[in-house]
């Protein structure tokens, strides 16, 4: 398997509707960084995936519920969860978060 | 297995020497994410692990050495790359990068 190298200038940002957008960064089969920006007031709603994840906060404010617990988060806080746990957040103030997904997000490519 | 959430003001730096230092962020039994800071000339030596790697660069400017192949790096750019696969980084400017790596790396614990 070969290694991916993406340039910021090369990243393509597919905007989701409601104030999200998204960015698929460099991956491989077991991996995937996704950037997500989130403009004040948008939501990402509840829900699970079998794949695991961590986020890394890159600006801004947001509101995670994690498998039922809400918690406050801005930048270079991080969370980790495992496959299939309910998550969601709220974005409190404009900002950016990095997901990055172990195996990677096939349903992203 | 439990979600973990670290908020910034808790994370641990530890000083690696050589003008590194690394502070485990959050992580669970799959992933691990690592943010590591680099003053300028300071060398990541090229090195493999059993672990899949992602980076992303937070700041700064790095060329990086993988599989052979060298490229140069700055603020957003991505690397993902499979496991056992040769990687290493001289920083140009002094900077920080985001290490992501699944499974855990235990030896960080």
């Amino acid at each position: 398997m070969d290694a991916m190298i993406l340039h910021a200038a090369d990243a393509v940002k597919k905007d989701l509707g409601g104030g999200t957008a998204r960015e698929v960064l460099a991956h491989t089969e077991q991996m995937m960084i996704v950037r997500v920006s989130f403009l004040r007031d948008a939501v990402g709603s509840i829900h699970t995936h079998p794949h695991c994840q961590s986020t890394y906060i890159l600006s801004g404010r947001f509101r995670f519920n994690v498998d039922g617990r809400d918690v406050e988060v801005g930048p270079g806080d991080t969370l980790s969860f495992p496959s299939g746990m309910p998550h969601g957040t709220l974005c409190l103030e404009e900002g950016q978060l990095l997901d990055i997904f172990t195996p990677r997000r096939d349903d992203f490519l």
